[in-house]
Order: structure tokens, then sequence, then C-alpha cells
């Protein structure tokens, strides 16, 4: 059986988020299985080469354009949010509680959270959302409230991120599989060469 | 007749040189032309959405691992310089000059120096292998070694610099066409398209 791809990915990355469309189709093609990670890029994320991409470069007139061609690009549905940069701690911990126990419904959970933030432009960084869209997926709801409030929640995630800072994961989205790292949408034709052919 | 597309590169730069590689039969694959420029990003270089690449990121393992993959993906022979970040001005001054009077010539012998940095390990921030290399494209290297030393190129780099940094240019490769920005050799693909079809 082949090593499963890791992805990496922050709710509030819209690459991370046209990754999300794709990448369990791209790595189902080679047979093989990916296992999803949700982490929060904040200021306390210690990426192992120091490598930091800074707000205010996701912020930029650049980035801001990219994001939306890249979008085009792939034939992902995207609207730039009108908030950017929410804070997706709850986000990411309700995934992983999530993840643990209905593996399927955390990722339908998890693309209904990032369309929700990239394509209707809701608050993802709000419980109220969070909780309206576990119920559309099928989610108890007041289940699903207390575990995100809950200690071992953020537990949970805090050595998610740890694992992730350990593995060198350093931005949205990233994948790695059989120790070698992609970061970036862009990287993913790379990745696809990799499963297919082996290193190079 | 459609616009030529601009593309800004660093002699130091790894994907720099895959990109130049690549990008005129790109380019020329849908009628158009390239048009090329030599920069310098170094400290001083003032990118108008505040981006910067920082050295620590270039020198990062993620990246280096990144190039030699990158490289192999696009098959473009390719060898991690022993020293890494030379201090490309004098070759770009020498670009300029020479792609103002010879502009074949100039690309010719752009590559030239690109390959003995990225392929040959040689030092391209010494006069002595840009002459060498001069030498070999054909041109006269008393006259080229003249004008590299000589303030106009100075000027005429740093006016090209500024019109970079006018433009929105912060890192290496660059391309812009029509006004639209496409920074990194994982966006030429949407290059090309924009070439093919426009707009998206």
């Amino acid at each position: 059986m082949s090593a499963p791809v890791d992805f990496y990915f922050d709710f509030a990355s819209p690459y991370g988020y046209i990754a999300a469309e794709q990448i369990d189709a791209l790595v189902g093609r080679h047979g093989r299985t990916t296992v999803w990670h949700a982490i929060v890029f904040d200021a306390n994320f210690q990426a192992q080469d120091r490598i930091r991409i800074s707000a205010a470069v996701m912020r930029s007139d650049y980035v801001q354009r990219d994001a939306v061609r890249t979008a085009a690009f792939h034939g992902v549905p995207f609207k730039l949010p009108s908030q950017q940069g929410l804070h997706t701690e709850l986000a990411a911990r309700g995934f992983h509680w999530l993840d643990d126990r209905h593996p399927e419904q955390a990722r339908a959970w998890a693309l209904s959270v990032f369309r929700a933030y990239f394509v209707d432009d809701r608050n993802i960084a709000t419980i109220e959302v969070l909780l309206e869209l576990a119920g559309a997926a099928g989610v108890d709801t007041d289940e699903f409230s207390a575990a995100i409030h809950d200690g071992t929640s953020r537990q949970r995630l805090k050595a998610e991120i740890e694992m992730a800072e350990a593995r060198g994961v350093f931005a949205s989205p990233f994948f790695i599989v059989e120790g070698e790292r992609f970061w970036d949408t862009t990287r993913m034709p790379q990745l696809e060469r990799w499963l297919e052919s082996g290193p190079f």
C-alpha cells in the first residue's frame, strides 16, 4: 500500500481552498489517499525553515489578483471575501474533532466551510456559521459545539500544529508524501508527477 | 500587433534561469515576442507591494530542494551553485548594454551566464567570467568591459530597476503582459492561457 499524501491547510487561505477542491481527485487518480490537516498559520506558528508568509503579502494587490486568476485557471468558483485573514482556530478544532470520528463527514464539512468563506463571503470565524454548516452536513450540532469549546479539541489542534512545524510545513496549502514537501497549488503538477513516476 | 511579454529576472535567481530557458518558446507559440529585463533584487529594491523575498527564504532547505525538483520537472539542466545569492549588478549592466545594441547576442549571452552559474558552478559576480562568456558569444570584450564599468551602464540599469519597481515587479522571474502580472515559473501556464485566450 502506497503512502498517503498529507494535505495541510488553513481555512483562511484562498490557495488552501483552491487545493482542497482538487486534491482528492488528483491523489485518487494515482490510487492513493489523502490525510487532511487543518492548521492555523498565525503569528505563533514556528516554521522550521524560518519562512513566514506575512499577512501584508496576502493582502497585497498582487496576491488579491493572483488568487482570483488562479481560481479561474483551475475552474474553481471564487469571490474575494470582504474580511480577509479571519482567525480559523475554531474551524480547525472542529475539523479535527469531526475527522477523528467521521472522516468523510469532516471533509464534506471542511469544503463547505471553505466555500462559505471564499464563495459566499460568510464569516467562518464565528461559531454560528460553523454550526450552521455542521447541521447542514448532518453533524449533531450540540455535541459539535461542546467539542469545539472543549480543552481537548484545543490540545488536539495544538499537537497537530506542532507536528506540522516539526515536519517543515510553513504555509498553506502544503503537501507531504514520502518525506517530500510541496508548497502551493502551483506545485500540484509536480506532486502529480511524483505520484505517477516516483522521485525526480 | 499584440503586446510583447516583459520578462524580468535576476541572474542570481534559479527560478529566473529555469524561466529563461523556456519563456521565448512559450511566448513564440502564441506569435508574440519577449522583452528581457535584467534586474538586481538586492536590499535596495523597493517593491511596490512591499513584498520582499528574503535571502533566508532562498537559502532555506525547502527552496534548495524545490529549485532542483522544479528544474527537473521542466527538463532544465541544473546544479545548485556552491555560492548562492551572488551579486549580479555587473552582469545586469552588461546585459542591458548589449541588449540595446545586439538583442539576439544579448539573449544568447544571458543564457550562457545563467548556465555558467546554475550548471557549471562558475562565479558570475566576477568580470573575468562575464568577459569570457562574452568572448564566446562573439562580443568585443574590450568594448564590453569598458561599457560595464562605465557610469552610463550603471544609470541604464538604475532606470531599468526604477521602471520595474514602478510596474509592481517584486521577484524573479516576473512576467507582465497587457498590465497583468505573473510571478514565478509556476505561473507560466497561466501566462500561456492568457496569451492563448485573453484575460480570465
